[in-house]
């Protein structure tokens, strides 16, 4: 609920309740991914009976389920009939190519969730207060965050290749760093017959790459740099290098030592690509992306969501001259494109 | 987001991405009440600086946590100035008769948040799959729930009591089911001087309603029944039983069962008086009395939000004449008064 929305009215401990009882909604989605629901529905079984028999699951729970699922958007109610949304229809429907029920089993992964059990502790210390494992090197929980996220990146990926090379006919050099699932890369690669991709990350994350490499069709136009972004040495001239979902993990000063080695990285005349949560500099809008600082706060010891003037500010202390910020609609993060 | 906002634009996977999410906001509300965030910020202290101060926390961690609150509509933000919303002011300052926050220590025992842990079981059996102690004889959570849940309980109680007594002129005779904290018998014993009061609780629970008796200076006015509602006897002859936040709790038989019981007790021409989670016959609006149902899936064998359609089909069942519903703004919740 909007402030501006509490005017004119008695005060009311609604906004309180609801959101003390949020995590329910969380646990909710992920019920119903778990459970096919949303696959099931879009099958055309629409009432409460038909659904919890094709879940194999009571009526009663099934009946409350999708109820709560059409008060939290995600389902529409006709009588006793439920139906997809639009979204639901797109993204949690199985036989929908950009099916991302995946997404859930790394977000919601318990070593990533129970930070937030310490979170008081996080805003008390300004950083997080729960396991900082993840952020050393080979940890398993990158694999399976390329794993179960690339279906959430298939749309992004296409878009930024689509924005940063919009006339496909160019030779192209392309380095991409924690390049995870590889996605970003492959889409120039896939739309572009001209682009050679350099892919660096964790080996056992890389193997994840090369299988998307493979599937992509592009796999001879796919290297890898196993190791850290940190210490890997990156090769140079470069035309594009994407840093994709990287820079929030770390605080500026690191931000800056790594810039300055994509720098080092790039020609003339190339760019870097970051997609990131970047939050206007009021920091509180747009909300998705300006909420990603709470992400941050919660499993980093020192990340966050930074608006464009820091990030233009990194770039430039790093060597780089003017960087533009792009939109990327109808996803809820924005493209820095960055000159050497 | 409502389903008919998504008509008209692209899928989009934010409402996806902000429920998978949605139990920070959960943990942050929860944080900001740990750190007394609100009354701090109710005292004037509007900077993050000051305010991380005030908290004996970080600046960062300060920053981002006030940020998230501004995102979740709990503060406003201008310029660099936090400040409090109307709710926040009335609920969460320590500093207002209405403040709150101690609810949470009960919404968000681990003992009830951890049912959730296991809700995919819940949906295929058709009830809990966690812990049922609580609805054990003089189990230790209801004292918390009758301490922590008292300060959320305090204007609707008044609220019902001016509704259903509304001249506070006769005599009446009042008995009190699962009082817990005793605030809704009691708001009728402050503002009715001829109105006496006979709560049944468990006898650690009745503890809390007769400090509660004490302090609202009507202890002369206030007997107890210790022990079950099902199994204890209520006496009879009374005016007005009330009911409040207790039926949702159990199934359509065993709620027929007790208002059997109910009904015995009253003198003819006396009033049952529900204060419930009342949806519309849809069962997807308003939408807090609607989503609790799955409160009561994730936390009772077989527990819901029922209509009042299913109210009054219980009523009748157990030989009362016509029920009425009515509202209770600005509450989330309704009344149901049933006439013997």
């Amino acid at each position: 609920m909007a402030p501006e929305a509490q005017a004119g009215r008695q005060p009311s401990p609604a906004i309180i309740f609801d959101t003390l009882n949020a995590y329910q909604r969380t646990r909710a989605l992920k019920t119903g991914i778990e459970l096919g629901l949303f696959t099931i529905i879009g099958e055309g079984n629409t009432a409460s009976k038909a659904v919890a028999e094709k879940c194999g699951a009571s009526e009663r729970g099934t009946r409350i389920l999708c109820d709560f699922l059409v008060i939290s958007g995600f389902l529409t109610k006709e009588g006793n009939s439920y139906g997809l949304t639009p979204d639901s229809a797109t993204f949690l429907d199985k036989r929908s190519p950009a099916y991302m029920g995946t997404v859930s089993e790394f977000i919601l992964s318990p070593n990533l969730v129970e930070n937030f059990d310490h979170l008081t502790e996080a805003v008390q210390k300004g950083g997080t207060a729960g396991d900082t494992k993840p952020l050393e090197p080979d940890h398993p929980m990158w694999v399976r965050f390329a794993r179960a996220m690339a279906p959430m990146m298939a749309m992004p990926s296409q878009l930024m290749a689509q924005l940063v090379d919009p006339t496909k006919d160019k030779k192209l050099r392309l380095l991409d760093i924690a390049a995870g699932h590889g996605l970003f890369g492959l889409a120039f690669a896939k739309q572009n017959p001209q682009v050679e991709v350099t892919a660096v990350d964790w080996p056992n994350v890389l193997e994840v790459a090369q299988e998307n490499a493979q599937t992509a069709g592009v796999a001879d136009r796919f290297q890898t740099k196993p190791g850290s972004a940190f210490d890997v040495d990156y090769g140079t001239e470069y035309d594009i290098v994407l840093l994709t979902n990287f820079l929030h993990h770390f605080d500026v000063g690191t931000c800056e030592t790594l810039l300055r080695k994509v720098h080092a990285a790039l020609k003339v005349g190339g760019r870097a690509v970051t997609l990131e949560f970047v939050p206007n500099d009021d920091r509180v809008s747009p909300p998705q992306a300006a909420a990603f600082a709470m992400m941050m706060l919660g499993m980093t010891p020192a990340g966050d969501a930074y608006t464009f003037a820091e990030l233009d500010r990194m770039f430039r202390h790093a060597g780089f001259g003017r960087s533009e910020l792009h939109e990327l609609p109808p996803t809820i993060q924005r493209v820095v494109i960055s000159y050497k």
